[in-house]
């Protein structure tokens, strides 16, 4: 194969060498069962609380608040039929910019337990507007509804940041259930969930090198829920199931590595990410960008000129090793668009494609990408894919 | 450490070095997004379908009634959530002696969805009352509802095995839906699933030295059922969240590692079971077991002679680094004793204590545990364990 440039580490993330090492012994030599009472089962017991309790410290919440998942989509499929089934929310207010991990769990709860929901405004950089989200909220609540908020900290196509701190503060004004989608922000800044007000925030191993089939729902003290998966006593009888203990491990590991590392590793993502802003900028200025140049700096979702597609350019970059996305991978066997380009109505002439950044993307990659799409694109705008 | 004498083999079992082998260049170099469309998501992509393809055939059914889960427990809730959200089932049929797994969620869903519930007679040793079955499916079809039958197929604490076969045909009888837990069994005998009339099927990995936090669900062709983690498109709608690719590889080459050495490995636990069998025997007459000879050949339940308790035989074994258990491992942090010996109603005046055997467990560490049982007992049945 050819070079190789992988720039769509929004989607998943190559498992870092150094979180495949700390899962080995998991996989090799203690392999007793967490729940088992002998040493070895005591041994596996000892490395997931001493995880739980590395994670929680890294989030700056308590050890007791952290459910390891298969993942953050079951995180957020737990989050929401907790605050439905246990909470008693029976108005869930949540853009349509969400992940379909929420936007698909919240229909299926109100569906079928016939609830209403109600979608808060975004301007066109898909920034929620906060008057209508309290406005939404001081409605509902008057209603005598009890209201779930479930909005995402950072959007995985365009990037776009929640001012999730007020959000939080509003929800709690209003009596309302706070659930976040943190699956692209933890284990990519420092949080403090505290801070932040949530209720319940999810996040996902494979979006920050560790490995694919593990995550964590964060629950804040005090808040009832209840198992989405039923049987033994693991986590607290909130998640039962033999604990992936490997994957969590790695899943540990990955947030160590990435909270140890921020400051550099946030510094060279960002500067990947302005090169190829700039990059582009300098191919045509008919390219512009749904991502600002404060969102989520591992994410720059990209317009191209009139007379470009989404499918054929991916395609001709796929040819060339170049991987990138038009809209989540998740709903790429689902539909031809991105429901979030749609959601924000902008009236696109080109293609529109996602590129995303880690600490293992190289400069290399970047340029190759660079000038590959510089010579997919004629002089003067005038585009050769049709 | 000592000698390690590993014979708790039913709460988990040793991960075979040839099954980490076939899921490390998943965790290296095949680390794209199945849901990716460029050519590092194709070849998750192509390693998930191929792996279904295998699993499929070897349970003797099609690939597209095998979906992938995080676990048995995920793969027994979705069954059981499926049978009364889609298929309209309102009587439930189960026995005193399912794992937590089925005995949890059914619980669960009777009281949220305001269901009826019934136990099936067994006999001494653990085996269903098939006439009262029947009697059952006949008395609450009458009365206008639809059953769910749930059964094991192997309990996992006595090894009893289900004339799974004349439970499918019954079920079928009665317009009945057949949930069979096979998480003993899948990965322990050649299955064909099509001739176990089964709706639903469960397995779990880490139960046939395959890794932890692996399983799948399968469901027979025509029957009908929802997602219960809701979000993206992955597993044809059924299974949102980015597939864990090394943990679907890991499995899938752990049961075919099972079912291409089947005869040998058969064999060879079946002798280690015996030996075990006739080792404590020959220590005292006043042993005896929960497990008959025809039962599954993974499993020997043992019931000492009065005088001794379980938990300090437990601990003393543990010391000598000799692991078994009292009853699952999963139960361990709910609550003392089994509720599988409590549902017999065995009226046991001493220890009860399950062995369980795989491919990996040693003669010797059979011959050390019955030399460290004999030692633990004194001559004529006197025990020195109070």
């Amino acid at each position: 194969m050819n070079q190789i440039a992988y720039l769509d580490n929004a989607a998943t993330t190559q498992l870092d060498p150094k979180v495949l090492e700390s899962m080995i012994p998991y996989m090799e030599e203690y392999y007793g069962n967490p729940s088992s009472i002998y040493a070895l089962g005591r041994q596996s017991r000892l490395a997931i609380e001493s995880s739980r309790k590395q994670v929680a410290e890294m989030l700056g919440v308590k050890a007791t608040s952290i459910y390891f998942t298969s993942g953050g989509t079951e995180s957020n499929n737990t989050a929401i039929a907790a605050a439905v089934n246990e909470l008693g929310c029976t108005h869930i207010i949540t853009s349509p910019i969400e992940h379909h991990a929420v936007l698909h769990t919240v229909e299926h709860y109100c569906q079928y337990n016939k609830l209403s929901c109600s979608l808060v405004k975004l301007n066109a950089m898909g920034e929620v507007d906060l008057p209508d989200l309290e406005n939404q909220l001081a409605a509902y609540t008057k209603q005598g509804h009890k209201c779930l908020v479930s909005l995402m900290h950072a959007n995985n196509e365009i990037g776009v940041l929640l001012e999730i701190e007020a959000v939080g503060v509003i929800a709690r004004r209003h009596g309302a259930i706070f659930h976040s989608d943190c699956v692209q922000t933890i284990g990519h800044y420092p949080i403090n969930l505290i801070d932040y007000g949530v209720h319940f925030a999810s996040a996902s191993g494979h979006k920050f090198h560790g490995p694919k089939g593990t995550g964590i729902l964060y629950v804040s003290d005090g808040t009832k829920f209840g198992a989405l998966i039923h049987g033994g006593s693991q986590e607290r009888k909130k998640r039962a199931g033999t604990e992936n203990v490997h994957g969590i491990i790695g899943f540990t590991k990955a947030l160590a590595l990435a909270m140890d590392n921020f400051l550099h590793d946030h510094s060279y993502i960002k500067s990947l990410n302005k090169r190829m802003r700039l990059g582009l900028k300098a191919i045509s200025k008919n390219i512009s960008f749904n991502s600002s140049e404060n969102s989520l700096y591992t994410v720059l979702s990209v317009n191209f000129p009139a007379g470009t597609h989404t499918d054929l350019m991916l395609a001709l970059m796929d040819r060339k090793g170049i991987y990138a996305s038009g809209g989540s991978a998740c709903s790429s066997g689902d539909d031809g668009g991105s429901h979030v380009i749609t959601a924000l109505k902008k009236d696109l002439p080109g293609a529109t494609i996602r590129f995303s950044f880690s600490k293992m993307t190289s400069v290399e990659a970047i340029d190759f990408t660079l000038e590959f799409i510089s010579s997919m694109l004629l002089p003067k705008d005038q585009a050769v894919i049709l």
